[in-house]
């Protein structure tokens, strides 16, 4: 059994960078003090904001008590990334809050390669935390820069507004329902995807970046489309016209049935993908940001201004391909009500 | 049964400064964008560093299960706040993740004024969270600004160095004790002050921002003296000796047996006083800002060097007041052992 002390230092704070032997082939921190002391320090650069976003995952809620521990270091991190992403900052530290039920070191050395594996790809240094004993549970907190006046805001959607989404939405939800044993793939490749897609989410920060000064309105889709579509519609006043048909989703998704599919699509969370809102003007560029990520950009509506100012509730009108309205009731993710 | 996003507006973003409704009479919030979207924005004055800690505090671990969720509200924020203090760093903003087994109005009620109470005597505005159901866990994340360089850091104790503690020590072990059933105290305004310890404790936000530039190391005692003082020495490469007999302990702690004050004023967790190291020269200085700031502050020992290169870890030597060795192997609090 290992002590706190020893475990912080062992699993976290040698592959913290500010905790690298001198000597290192580390890279140079921007933490002016890192992990090791009661508070790190950091200085941000002139002209930046400072973007900061918290995330909490729980087992039993937002993962499985038997999920790898290397996808879940990975998601747990990858989680947050996705709120810097969205806002079209650029990730640069994180603290690290752990509850664990006990020190086990196979878990910790393979939760904290996950974590570390993802961080170092974001060059996303880890500068503090905390570790006590208790039911699993994973709080990061994340720091990015962005500079002042260009974060993609939630507020910032506007009347004739095209809607757009990255990459495939549903995956994540339909991989969920194979684990609950919901329904069944029986294609094994398309069953890993939708599995991975739940398990090891990528955060779409590059594409958060090339939106800054493209996109208006921006967020990341964590409990599902219609949820947190209507996120930007409540801050920004407005109203959605949505072809659910346009919504795209993967090959494994779409050999599901079309109740399964289109509400895993619409309504599914834990995807991680962007939705945005831009003028018409921008419609090329937006192409052009597409093909160089390397990311699919999907076109599925349009913001509308809400006619009737005494109206109480900014909503989504979805119809499909053909125009026909359609009678969706989706709701976001809520965690405490069953989803 | 109130849905997160309910729950998260009524008890948390409108107490949180920039969600204030335009004309309410709400200080202005420091943060360029608050709660409500993908990250908080802030933007930290020139010049200065930004401060950053982060706590994790679990039931059956930190606090029992039918604590005061006004008390456990206040606790949360200000064991955070103690961080800052000991880097004497001035508090501006925090972040909360809260899981919850339920959304219960009455326990989010209690637990949200007392979290409040406390920022905003501190002037310290919630800009962002996370809020999920699960075993109850509460991670908190505070912002603090320091001037570069004048941070209070654990590693710059020298040789010759007073060590200082503020206020006394103890109380808050001998009130979890009282819990537990290990002691009992007969005065009833004794055994409420040692609760009272244990269950609020008091930042020290204002003496570690009179300390920069007087003390050289500090941190704060979360953890036991003998525990956290050795952090102090780890880092500074340093020993210490220390006069057990000169600790200071409420006339509710010396009441109690002689071998329990001892070992909660040297070994107990949960105090939240400074611990500092200065050169004998501030010793009047020292003295002033404890008048000052009325917060009894105490000279127990002397920082000395490591006398011998090849001596293995740094350590403390404990004497009585009449100089005699005292054989203690005190550890400090460790989350994965029992205390």
């Amino acid at each position: 059994m290992l002590s706190e002390f020893s475990l912080i230092e062992r699993f976290f704070a040698r592959r913290a960078r500010s905790g690298s032997p001198p000597g290192e082939a580390a890279k140079v921190s921007r933490a002016a003090l890192g992990i090791g002391d009661d508070c790190a320090l950091i200085v941000p650069p002139a002209g930046q904001q400072l973007a900061i976003s918290t995330d909490m995952l729980v087992e039993g809620r937002h993962f499985f008590a038997d999920v790898d521990p290397h996808a879940l270091g990975h998601k747990a991190l990858a989680v947050n990334l996705s709120d810097l992403a969205a806002m079209g900052a650029a990730p640069h530290a994180f603290t690290l809050a752990l509850a664990l039920p006990a020190a086990d070191e196979q878990w910790l050395a393979a939760f904290s390669d996950g974590l570390f594996a993802l961080a170092e790809r974001f060059d996303c240094e880890l500068i503090g935390g905390d570790t006590t004993s208790g039911p699993l549970n994973i709080c990061i907190t994340v720091f990015g820069d962005v500079p002042g006046g260009a974060a993609l805001r939630r507020d910032a959607a506007r009347p004739g507004d095209d809607i757009w989404v990255s990459g495939t939405l549903g995956d994540a939800r339909a991989g969920l329902g194979l684990l609950r044993g919901e329904w069944d793939v029986d294609d094994e490749a398309a069953a890993a995807q939708l599995k991975c897609a739940l398990e090891r989410p990528e955060p779409r920060v590059a594409l958060g970046l090339a939106l800054r000064g493209v996109a208006r309105a921006a967020l990341d889709i964590s409990d599902g489309l219609a949820g947190d579509l209507a996120h930007i519609l409540k801050r920004s006043h407005a109203r959605a016209v949505v072809d659910a048909d346009a919504v795209p989703v993967s090959d494994a998704l779409a050999a599901l049935p079309a109740p399964v599919r289109r509400t895993c699509a619409l309504a599914g969370g834990d995807d991680y993908e962007l939705c945005f809102t831009a003028s018409a003007e921008a419609r090329a560029t937006i192409a052009a940001i597409g093909e160089r990520e390397r990311v699919r950009l999907t076109r599925i509506g349009t913001i509308e201004p809400i006619a009737d100012a005494s109206a109480r509730a900014p909503s989504i009108a979805w119809h499909d391909r053909s125009g026909a309205p359609l009678p969706l009731t989706l709701q976001g993710f809520d965690h405490f009500h069953a989803d």
